[in-house]
Parts: C-alpha cells; sequence; structure tokens
C-alpha cells in the first residue's frame, strides 16, 4: 500500500516535501513540475488567496467570516505545498534560507530608521 | 537584550512566526499588517520570484546558475516569511492546514485518473 | 433607457472607459474602486490568465486549441477592462502613456545590446 | 532609418501593436515571446504596478503624490503593452474581445442584484 499523505501531525517541512514528491512520483508529475512551471503555478495560487481580499477594507480583513477563513485556510496551505515543492526542485532548504534572509531584512531595516513608516529600504 | 533574529538552525515555522512577529512590532509594523495588504505582499514577492524564469525556457530553469539561484533562494525566503506572517495575523496553522489540503488533493486527483496529464481536476 | 454597453465596434479605448464608468455607476461600485483594490483585481485577473499556461510547454503555448483560445481570450478582455478602470481612476491616459514607456524602452534596450537577448537592461 | 517608435499620438492599439511587432523583431525577441512567456512576464508587470499600492490606506490609493503617480503611469503603460503584444501573438482583437466580455459582465452582474455590493457573480 503506497500513500502520499504526511503524518496527520507533520512537525518539519521536510515531511511535507517527501509527501510532495512522492505525490508527484505517483502520477508521473515530474515531468510538469520544472521550477518555471511551478513558480507560476505558485504564482496562480497566491492570486486565488488574494482574490479573497480585492474588495475587502483593511477593517474587513481583519475580521473574516468562518467560511471566508476556511477557503482561505486552504489557499494559504496551496501557496506553502507550491512553495516548498518548487524550493525541493531547486535544491533549497526554505528554513535556512528564511533565516539568512531575516538577517539581511534586519541590516536593511534598522529599527531606528524603519520605526512606523512603510517606505520601501531604498528610501528610507 | 532584543533581537529579531530566530535561532540559526530553527526547526519549526512556530520559530519563524515568533522572530517575525517581534521583527514587525520592534518596527511598530502591526499597524500597516493587515491581512488584506500581507496578502498583497506576498503576491508581489512571488512576482519577483516569477520574474527569474519569465524569459527560460524549461530546460535553462532546470538548471540556474550559481549567482541566478543565489537570488531565487532569497526570493523563495521573502515568500515563506509573509506566508507565515500573513497566517499568524489570520490565526491559521500552515502546517496544518498543508496536511488537510493534501488530503484533499490526493481525491480530487487520483492516481488512476491523474496519471501522466496536466489537466485541472475539473476535467479529469 | 440606459446601457452600459459600449457600440460594437468600438475605436477608441475611451469608448470602453465611460462604458466602465457607467457599468460601476449604474451598480454603486465606486465606492469599491479605489485605485488600491482595482490594482489588487487587475492581479487577480493576470493570474487567471496565466493558470490557462502554467504547464504548457513552450509549443503548447503557440499552438492553444479553439477552446483554449476561447477563453484565454475573455481573460485578455478582463486584462484590459480593469487596467482602463484603474487608469481612469487615477487619471491616466494610458495611449499616451504607452508611447511615453516605449520611447523609454527603446532607449533602455538600444538595437545593438539587446539584440538576441533576453536579459534585463541593468545587466546588458 | 527604422524607428519602432508610434506617432507621437496613437489613436488606436493597432498602433502600438505595430510598433511591439517592430521592437520584438529589430531585437530578435520573437524567440523569446511565446504567449506563455508573455502570459507570466505580464504578470509580473501588473505586480511592479501593485508594490506601489500594497502599503496604503484605501484613501491614500486615493491621492497619490506627483511622483508616485508618475511611476504608477509607467507601469500602467508597460501592463499594456505586454497585453497588446501577447493578444498580437495570440492572434486575439483586445477591443473586439473587451466589447464582448461587457456584455457578459452585465448578464452576470445585473444591476438589481449587484448594486452596491461587491460580491461574486457566483453568490448574488
Amino acid at each position: 500500500m503506497t500513500t502520499s499523505q504526511p503524518a496527520k501531525h507533520p512537525t518539519s517541512l521536510e515531511a511535507l516535501r517527501d509527501a510532495l514528491r512522492q505525490f508527484a512520483a505517483e502520477r508521473d508529475w515530474d515531468q510538469f513540475h520544472t521550477p518555471k512551471n511551478l513558480a507560476t503555478a505558485l504564482s496562480v495560487e497566491v492570486a486565488e488567496l488574494l482574490e479573497h481580499f480585492q474588495w475587502l477594507t483593511p477593517e474587513q480583513s481583519q475580521r473574516m467570516t468562518t467560511a471566508q477563513l476556511a477557503a482561505i485556510r486552504l489557499e494559504l496551505a496551496d501557496v506553502l505545498l507550491y512553495l516548498i515543492r518548487l524550493s525541493d526542485r531547486l535544491g533549497v532548504d526554505l528554513l535556512v534560507a528564511a533565516v539568512d534572509k531575516m538577517a539581511i531584512n534586519a541590516k536593511k531595516y534598522p529599527v531606528d530608521l524603519a520605526k512606523g513608516t512603510a517606505k520601501k529600504y531604498t528610501e528610507l
């Protein structure tokens, strides 16, 4: 018996990565999963997420209904799944990359300059 | 002592979520971080990632140069960071949502129907 | 008699702009049509267009079926409609802006440097 | 002398389409301009436009500074240029498609149902 579902309570992105590998392999989808195609699919998923917010006021986006949130939750999941899959195909360790990027962001946006402003770092 | 950087080797998304909370709090950025704005920013980050692939052939996207990959790696990180932040603001546990979505995907795309085709589940 | 449809064969973007104004006014939609929301909606429409291409090879994208093309044609239309509407709300004349941008692009990408390469102008 | 710039005051999308054809031909760019790649590039351009709005309140997005508007104007132009180019490569007449889509939208969103609501037509 093969299954492409991860354990009920994954504690790491690695478990999801492995489940996605198996999911694609079982369906012979590696041929479609070029980094270019996966980056495109990721972009499409993010837009499906964004669609839920497009006409909302800032306030409305902070108090979603249960039904809205249930739909959004699954869109967030899709984004994560494609992001993990794309990173895997590129050989990138997402968590390590994220830690590195946070260190870069901390330098780009020093607290004393960035406090209370949404300006881009190039304009601080 | 305050620091918004996570430990060198995070083993969970929770560590990044907490670091991002502190990063925003230190800069008084919670005012900008509505779910709507974060979903928009996520979309912008994904496009910065996609830009690296836009003119590549499928083959070229599978053998990136070291320089390309270094840049792409940080874009992937940005996408993850905004995704974590947005999920946090919405109260969504990303990993649990991803596991739930994989189960849904497995039903949408049964192996016998989806094998070797890139068709959408509505057309299988 | 009111109608929000433009004449059968519009010869200008202005006709569409006026039809869109009337369409929104009749539905009391100006309240939702802030530039920010329209830019977001434009982004969502472009992703719906992009979705049709996400798993295609370059060759497949050059010989779409009639059914694919019929769907894509309407997505292209949606992108144009939101683009016109957004430009209108910002007071931008799209055609004049496009002419100005082409002149800028011609300087960014001189024929002798840009010929046969997909590099960004910053790397030429 | 060859030039890929349209006349100073174009009165039609056709003039821009022809100028874009010449621009690409002069640079030997047709090889990169597959529909798939152009749809991707269009998506990237829209995100560059959206970036200007990401942290703004609805009110701020309605009173942009002159500098912001000058930058946004050129992003709108880029979106139009890629949209025209993509439509051209697919053999789609954008204006006719837009007229057709407006007729469809009028049926999807009848005034009496759609008035004052931002709901999707499937939920009206």
